[in-house]
């Protein structure tokens, strides 16, 4: 399944006992249209106020129902702020988290000198000047394999810190300015704590060798701050041509 | 001043006692800056639920504080969901409601088949097909100067129900439809049941002439159900060069 959602609402995708999580949600709605126990696996555990474009869960399930069917019945039931966009039969095997390929995250700026309250619920609002070319450059030494540990959360410490960056770039317009990044996998916080460092370099705090030298020193402490939950989007998740 | 508010959080622009208003706030933060009584007058008297891109609203003071200081020490005050975009002087007897020369509201309409959660909030979701040439067609027929009882609230026939609409048309794109409609005056819902005419035409149920004869017939019961708030903005306000 393909989802969407807007994370405002809810405290991130993972299952929590008794708080609204997109997980949880979309699980008891799955449950109450199959009648059965359901293990529903997500590609992406986005955090409390982080958004999603397309998601993808998977789940198995014995019953005969139409995917189609299912997607809409299950749109019945889940709140309007998430959306199942589209359901069908996925091979044998597959396992939204683990056959995934990669992911990439946007990330929104609103850059206005007074925030526009209609994307203030999906963008950081950042009122000072940017500089969109600073941050790009600084962008470059992001991309390829590194070890981000630097720009890992430290409760996050606990697997590979080795990513493979295959896309990173920003796209300005209309008073905004947004940061897109698909890697292979991505470490915990490590889209919010990148973005966080380019507006120490956008505002001109840092020049933009400083994030290859933060990266270089493996040290968290030294990048930038955690930029805000709701600028961040999951925007796709990547799978092999056969899935 | 022009302001942008995201009217889902708000009972409408105007000031009503012990409920969250535009118009209560706005006065609200004026007193708290300016230390005296404060009449705030907005040129739409948006409905609860009805949101702004431009709205203008004016008020009087003998205060020496610069505008541009005036609109930021207001946006530090009031809710992020308004926000001031612009203050500035204004020359001598204006007033925004009766210096106006006409409003522009637009409507959204999300006619994808599952909504877009990111536009839940901005747009009223037609899951069904639209027919947009239709719906132009129809829309024809409100340019000019006519009686618009028809599309008048009952509660709003305490006035004058002649309006002259100077434009209206159907933008289409991306899975969404806006309808802009420009006129020197609007009756209570206007827009609002203009739309949930035109869409009883968009699905098919009526013919485009249809809304023509609903119009002659200057009968509210004619015409089609009031589209939802959510969906509506008010996007400019339109005064003489000179202001």
């Amino acid at each position: 399944m393909t989802l969407a959602y807007d994370g405002g609402d809810f405290h991130g995708w993972q299952y929590q006992p008794s708080l609204p999580t997109v997980q949880g949600l979309v699980t008891q709605a799955c449950e109450r249209v199959l009648g059965t126990p359901t293990r529903v696996v997500g590609a992406s555990r986005t955090d409390a106020g982080v958004h999603a474009l397309g998601q993808v869960a998977s789940l198995t399930t014995a019953s005969s129902i139409e995917t189609e069917q299912l997607g809409r019945a299950l749109n019945a039931l889940l709140p309007p702020a998430i959306r199942i966009l589209e359901a069908r039969e996925a091979p044998e095997g597959f396992d939204a988290r683990r056959s995934a390929l990669g992911k990439r995250y946007g990330y929104l700026i609103d850059r206005r000198a007074v925030a526009d309250p209609f994307w203030r619920p999906y963008a950081h609002h950042v009122p000072h000047d940017l500089d969109a070319r600073a941050m790009s450059e600084a962008l470059r030494s992001v991309r390829g394999t590194h070890d981000f540990t630097s720009l890992c959360a430290a409760a996050g410490r606990d697997r590979n810190p080795t990513c493979t960056v295959r896309s990173a770039r920003i796209v300005t317009g209309r008073g905004r300015l947004a940061i897109f990044v698909s890697a292979d996998s991505f470490l915990h916080h490590m889209v919010r704590n990148l973005v966080g460092s380019l507006l120490e370099i956008g505002r001109g705090a840092r020049a933009p060798q400083w994030l290859a030298d933060v990266l270089a020193a493996k040290n968290r402490s030294l990048a930038g701050p955690t930029a805000p939950a709701r600028g961040l989007a999951l925007v796709r998740v990547l799978y092999p041509r056969s899935h």
